[in-house]
C-alpha cells in the first residue's frame, strides 16, 4: 500500500485527491493547503485524511511514500525537491517546473534516489489521446504536421501566460504523440492587458523530416475550441475534445505524388478520398488512469509515461517559445539545450 | 457602356467574365485564351463577344475599354502594364502580381495615365466581409487579434505556394476590415513534397496597439475548415463561411478590467457573456458587387475600394512572409518598405 | 423554516435533496429509501439528516413539513396521498400519477387541507424554457406548431414507456409555453422487444387556431437529439439542449400571405429572412429554481407554476396518447375530459 | 440512340434536359413548354433541340423515342398516357401520379405496348441513398424504424401540399430501403394559411414485425433540415444531405436483450457502444445515373428501379396519408388496396 499526499486542494488538487483516492494499491493519507476554506473542504470530502496547514509538514510524515502537488508553478520546484530530499515519490502537476534548469535538478534528485517522478500530463492518459498515439504509430504513415487550437474566454491567470497555462496541453500531447524532438521554436504573442500576461500566442515546432508543429492558444476567444489536426501520408486526424461523442475522426485522405522523371515542376499531384471513421474510445476518467498508472509505476520500479524527462521537454519548449515571443518569432534554436 | 475584355478563361476567368457582362453598364467584348478548348467554351458562354487566341491583340482592340486578367500570377505584371500603356483600364486577379516592384509600376502607371487599376479581392465585396467592416467599425471597440483558418485538401498549384494561393484572400480581407498596416511579419511553413511549394504555412502580423494578426493557410487539411475569429474590447465574431446561414456571429463577449492602483499584479480580470447575434447578411453573389463597382469607378472616376495600393499592400506582405519563411520565422520589419 | 423529507433516493432523489437542503428557507431532515445501498449514500452525503428504510415513518415524522417523492410512477398516488393526509406538503416527480383519476383526486385533497401540491417538472425551471416562454409570449406573432425531438439510445425502463419517460418533459414544457390545452391526441408507436415497453413513439396534439404539437421520443436512436421547433407568425425559435451554449436560438423569419380579393388560389405567399439571435440565458440549475419556487410557494401559500393541475394536464395527454396508440393512431378527443 | 423530348422547362425541366442530354446512348431532341420565356432559356442553353410550345406536338414527333415529363402533377397523367398511346417510352417526375387509379391505368397502357415506364425519384439514385440501400440489406440487421424530418423555409406550392411536394422523396427513398410496403397510415397535418395547403405534416407507417416509419414534413421551419435515422438491431444510420461530406455515418450501437426465462418483465437489456464509420460516397450527380438508367432500360428492355409500381406504391401512400389527415391521424389501412 503506497501512502499518499496531497499538496495543494484549490482548483486541481481535489480531482488529483479523489482520483489518487482510487487509484490500486494507494491510500490518500494527507492533504495539506494554506487556505483554511480549502483545508475545511478536504476535511469534508475526505473524513479520514489528515489535513494540514503545512506543506512541509506533510512532506515530513513518516507514513506518506508519494506526494502529489497541485501548487502554482513558481513552487513546484522546492516543493518536489524538499520531497525528493525526504525521500517522497512525486507527481506534479504540469508545467513540471518554472525552468529546465529546474526540472533538470528534479531529475537528477529522483534519480539519485531512485525514486518515482512524474509529471501530471493529464491529457496524455486519456481515451482519445491514447488512440491517436495508437493510430500515429501503426496507421498515418509518415507524418506531416501537428495542428492545434486551445481558445476560450479566460480564465487569466496571474502567475503564467497561455502558453505555459493552455499551450502546455497540446506541448505535452504532441510530445507523447510523435514521439521526436523539435529543433527550433519560433513563437508569437501579445497581452491586452497593461502589464499583464500574453493572452493570444501562436507557436511553431520545427522537427526533422518537415514535420511541422503548430499551437494557437488564447484567453480571449468568444468560443471554446479544441481542436487538433494530424496530418500524415497514410491517412489524417481530427481531434475536437469539444465534441461529447466521436472525439477522434481517422480520415482516408491524402495526396499522392507521381514525380515525373524529367522535371520536378511537372509532378503530378493526386487526391485521395476515402472513408472516414471515428473509433470507439475508452471513457475511463484521464486522471483515473493517470493515478494508478503512478502507484503501478512506484511499486514496480517502472519509468513512468510522463516522466520528469517528459516534464523537461515540455519546460524546455516553453522557455524557448517565452524567448522567441520576446523577439517577435525568432527561431529559438533548441539543439544547444541539448536533451 | 464600358466594353471590357476578359483575359484568361481558364477556372476563374469564366466567373469574372459572366458577372462583368451583367454589370451595370458594362459589356463583355472580347474574351482571350491561349488554350483551345478554353476558347470553344466561351465561344459557347457568350455566342455573341469576340474570342481571340492572343491577349495583346485583345488589348490592342479598339473597342475594348477595359481589361480583366485573368492568367497565372507570374503575368499579370505584363499584361497589366501593356494594357495600361495602350490605354485600358484594368482589373486584376490576386495576388496582383509577383513582386511589390511590379505592383508599385502597375500603380504609377495608371496614375500616370489617370486610368483605373483595381485587384480582384473578391471577399471584400461578399455579404460577410461587408458586414464584418460595418461591425469592426462601429461595435467591436479595441481590436485585439484577427485569427483566420483556410484549409483543405488540395489543389497543390504549381505556380505559387499555399500563402500566394490561400492566405492572399485572408490579407486582403484582413487589410479592409482593420484598415491598418502590420510593422512586421512573422512566418513559418514547410512543403512536404520533394521540391514542391510550401503546402502548410503559419503568418503572424504585427500591428499597433498589441493588435495581432494570424493565418493558417493549408492544402493538405482533411477537413474544409474557413474560420476568422475577430476579439474585440467590446464585440467578439465569429466568420465561418463554411455554413450555409449564419456566417457571421456576433458575441456580446470580453473582459472587463478593473486595475488596482497599488499594482499590476492584483488587476482583477472579469468576464461578460452576452447574447449572440448574426445578422442578415447581402446574398448578392460577391462577384457582382465587384463588377458593379469595377465599371462604376471607371464611370466616375473614383478610387476602387480594392485599388492598386490595396494590391500592393497584399503582396508586401506576402513577399514579407515569404521571406521570413525561409529563415524559420524571423521577424520581418515592414516600416523600411514605405507605404 | 420549511423541514422537508425525501422519499427515494435512486437516480433522482440525490439530485432533489441536493436542491432541497439549499432551497431558501428549506431543510433537509430525513431521507427514506428501501435500499440499504441508497441509504448508505445518503448518509454519507446528507450526514446531519435522519436516513430511514420506512417512507410511511418518514412521512409520520412531526418534524417535517414537506415531502418530496422520487420513487417509481406506480406509487406516487399512495406516497402523495398519505403524505397529504399526514398535512405535509408535497413535490412529485414526473409523470405526477399513472392515472388523471389519481392526478384529480390528489389534488381534491391538497385543496381540501389548503396544502402545497407540486409536480416536478424540472425543464419548466430551466432558463432556456423560460426564456422560451417568455419569447412565445410577446414575440413569435399567432404560434403555429411546437415540434419536438428527444431520442437517444437507452435506458430502457421496467414501469413506463418511452413516452411516459421522455415525451413527458415536452408535454409538460409544451403545457407551460404554449399555455394552450390539445383538443385531441393522435399518437403511434411500437416496442421492438417482445413484451417490452413502446421504445419509439410520436404523438400529434391538436390545439384550437390550427397549432400543432408534435413530438418523437425514442429510446433506440444512435445519436442524442434534444431539439425543439416552434413556429409563429412572426419569429421562430430553434431550442437545442445538447448545445453547450446558444441552445436557444430566435429567427427573424417567416411568411407573408398576401391574399387576392378575387381568389384565395392566387393569394401570394412571401419569404422574410432576418436575423438571428440566441438570448443570454439565466445557467442557474433548473432544480435549484424549482426548490426555492416550492419553499417560497408553500410560505406564500401561492400556486406553483407546475402546480397539480400542470401535473395532471399532462398525465390526461399521456393517457389519451397510450389509448390512441393502442389504435395506430386514432385520434382521442379531449373535450370529454373536461378540465 | 434514344431520341429524347422533354416536357416543361421550369424549375425541374432544365435539369432533366441537361442531365438526358448527357445520357449514354441518349439524345436531347426536343423541348416543349407553354411559357414562351422558358422555350427562350431552352434555346439558349440547348441550341441544337427543337424546342416548342405544344407538348401533344411533341409527343407526336416521329423521331422522338421517349418522353421525360416535367410538368405540374396534375398534368402527369394525360400527358403520360397520350406519351404511352403514341408510343413512347415515359419518364415522369414525382409524384407520378394524382391518383392510384392514373399510376395504375399508365402501368397497364405501359405494359400492354411493351414501352419502359419510369418515375423520377432522384434521391433513389443518390450515392447516400444507394449506399443506404446497400447497408440495410446487410449490415443493419433487423429494421426497428425508418424516421426522416425533411423541413424549411419555403415554397409553398399551389398544386400540392407539402406531403405531396416534401414527402414524397422519404416514401421513394423509404419504399427503396426497405423494400418492404406498409400495411396502414395513420397521419397529421394543418394549414396555416386560410384556405391553403396543408404546410406542416407528419406521417406513420405501419409495417410488418414492428418495424415503423415516420415522415415530418414542412414548409415553415425556420432552419433546414434533412436527417433520417434507421434503427436496426446490429446497425444504426444517420443520414443528413444537409452535411457536405460524411452525409452517411454508420453506429455500431444498440441493444442487447437477454430473456430471463421465467418472466419477461425481468429481461435484461443491454447497450452496445462501438465506433462510428462514415463511407466513401459515389458523388455522381443522382439524375446523371438516373437519366443513364432510363435509356439503359429502355435499351435492354428492363425495368427500371423506380418503375411504374414504385410510383404507385408512393402516390398510394400519399393518398392514404391525405385521407387519414383529414381525420386527424384515424389509420387507413393498406390492405384493401391490394398492390
Amino acid at each position: 500500500m503506497i501512502n499518499i499526499g496531497v499538496i495543494g486542494f484549490g482548483y486541481w488538487g481535489p480531482n488529483l485527491a479523489r482520483n489518487l483516492s482510487q487509484a490500486a494499491g494507494g491510500k490518500l493519507t494527507a492533504i495539506s493547503d494554506l487556505n483554511p476554506k480549502a483545508r475545511a473542504k478536504a476535511e469534508r470530502l475526505h473524513p479520514s485524511t489528515a489535513v494540514l496547514d503545512d506543506p512541509l509538514r506533510l512532506i515530513a510524515m513518516k507514513e506518506v511514500d508519494a506526494v502529489a502537488i497541485a501548487t502554482p508553478v513558481s513552487t513546484h520546484f522546492d516543493l518536489a525537491l524538499a520531497a525528493l530530499q525526504a525521500g517522497k515519490h512525486v507527481l506534479v502537476t504540469k508545467p513540471m517546473t518554472a525552468t529546465t534548469e529546474q526540472a533538470q535538478r528534479l531529475i537528477n534528485e529522483a534519480q539519485k534516489k531512485g525514486l518515482t517522478l512524474m509529471v501530471d500530463h493529464t491529457f496524455v492518459y486519456s481515451g482519445p489521446v491514447r488512440k491517436i498515439k495508437e493510430l500515429a504509430a501503426k496507421d498515418l504513415g509518415d507524418l506531416y504536421y501537428y495542428d492545434s487550437v486551445r481558445v476560450n474566454l479566460g480564465l487569466f491567470q496571474h502567475d503564467v501566460d497561455v502558453l505555459w497555462d493552455l499551450a502546455v496541453h497540446d506541448l505535452s500531447i504532441m510530445d507523447f504523440v510523435l514521439a521526436s524532438q523539435p529543433r527550433a521554436i519560433s513563437a508569437t504573442g501579445v497581452s491586452h492587458v497593461k502589464g499583464g500576461m500574453i493572452n493570444t500566442a501562436y507557436l511553431t515546432a520545427f522537427f526533422d523530416n518537415n514535420l511541422i508543429g503548430h499551437i494557437h492558444a488564447n484567453w480571449l476567444s468568444p468560443v471554446k475550441l479544441r481542436r487538433t489536426l494530424i496530418g500524415g501520408s497514410r491517412k489524417m486526424i481530427v481531434y475536437d475534445d469539444t465534441e461529447v461523442s466521436e472525439k477522434v475522426k481517422v480520415y482516408d485522405r491524402g495526396i499522392t505524388v507521381a514525380e515525373s522523371p524529367e522535371q520536378v515542376y511537372h509532378q503530378l499531384i493526386g487526391y485521395r478520398s476515402g472513408d472516414m471513421w471515428a473509433p470507439h474510445l475508452d471513457i475511463t476518467e484521464a486522471l483515473q488512469v493517470e493515478a494508478d498508472h503512478f502507484t503501478d509505476c512506484i511499486q514496480k520500479k517502472a519509468r513512468p509515461i510522463t516522466d520528469g524527462e517528459a516534464g523537461l521537454r515540455t519546460v524546455r519548449l516553453l522557455e524557448a517559445a517565452t524567448r522567441s515571443i520576446k523577439e517577435h518569432g525568432r527561431p529559438v534554436e533548441l539543439a544547444a539545450a541539448g536533451v
